[in-house]
């Protein structure tokens, strides 16, 4: 189950959201992940835990939920004075984000969160593909144009540059080299001029 | 924890896998994997939970190492005539095993699995990723070489066909489009042939 919708800024429920987010992240920072029970989480936050297990579920839509906002971008990205050039800082600075122990937990707290609503976008994974698309989709929409359609490009960028990252990071030994960034971004920009 | 080291066919060691992988394939078919316990799969399977702790450590271990045999390449890949060929054929066969219900819940199994030992080749999510790399390597020893040393034609593969495909199924809406493979094949061996 996701969190219900967004809760009033202020309100007791956004309150409750800002305590048991915060308890969670202190309680990741002092122990192992699979030691964290929703009671602890409750005792910390000053809430009971059948007011967690309501809102979120159980334990893992929790972590997941601290998850995506640890992975919400916090910042538009960097201008370099070209597309290019914005795409490749952006997505060297993704990769050092997402490779980093706490990053990397991150996606694997995403990727365990239930995910049974295929059909909308509701599920914690796609709000995370969601804030690579909206940051490509403002780099894209600075410059000249590169090629077909916006949307077509974000898609190149999606499976030659972010797909590899997050791939390598989750799946592999070592994350993806910072200097194949370069290659990959062009090789993403040549596909969405060669469609 | 990864499990001990290859049981003996035939010894009680891999009895004891064989019983517990089927009964929590057949739990997993029968009901919610959130609903399924260790002492659950240990009664189906006709040993004590201690065992099964003893040697996984616990349930996500389990699923991981069951998702793990499911992920597991049953055959060599088809043969179509070409290096090319093969592959598309190969990647088409991939996106679609993985993309189907049980390939995309085992390979979050997968993700899920703990992975603490980071330096080793010891986690099931280098164990899945060692199947693609072994399936691809197979393919290009088979016929004409297409570009430089095999193992970087190998890395290509996986950066521009097997993580597209991997990642659509975890963070996206919809898989990759099948019709999107060749391409992806092809730009793949083009990023070879000019390094």
């Amino acid at each position: 189950m996701s969190p219900a919708p967004g809760p009033r800024p202020g309100g007791r429920s956004a309150r409750i959201q800002q305590a048991v987010h915060a308890s969670t992240r202190k309680l990741l920072d002092e122990r192992d992940r699979a030691d964290i029970t929703v009671p602890m989480i409750a005792a910390d936050a000053g809430v009971t835990p059948s007011t967690i297990y309501r809102r979120w579920g159980d334990i893992t839509e929790v972590f997941a939920d601290v998850a995506l906002e640890r992975l919400r971008p916090d910042a538009t990205p960097r201008e370099t004075g070209s597309v290019r050039g914005d795409l490749v800082a952006w997505a060297q600075d993704y990769l050092e984000e997402m490779s980093s122990p706490v990053g990397r937990a991150s996606l694997r707290d995403v990727v365990m969160s239930g995910d049974t609503v295929r059909s909308g976008d509701g599920t914690n994974q796609f709000k995370c593909a969601t804030f690579c698309r909206t940051q490509i989709e403002a780099i894209l929409g600075r410059g000249e144009p590169v090629g077909s359609p916006v949307q077509g490009v974000v898609e190149h960028v999606i499976d030659h540059v972010v797909a590899p990252i997050i791939y390598r990071i989750l799946f592999d030994l070592d994350p993806l080299a910072a200097d194949r960034v370069e290659v990959l971004v062009d090789q993403a920009l040549d596909a969405a001029v060669r469609v």
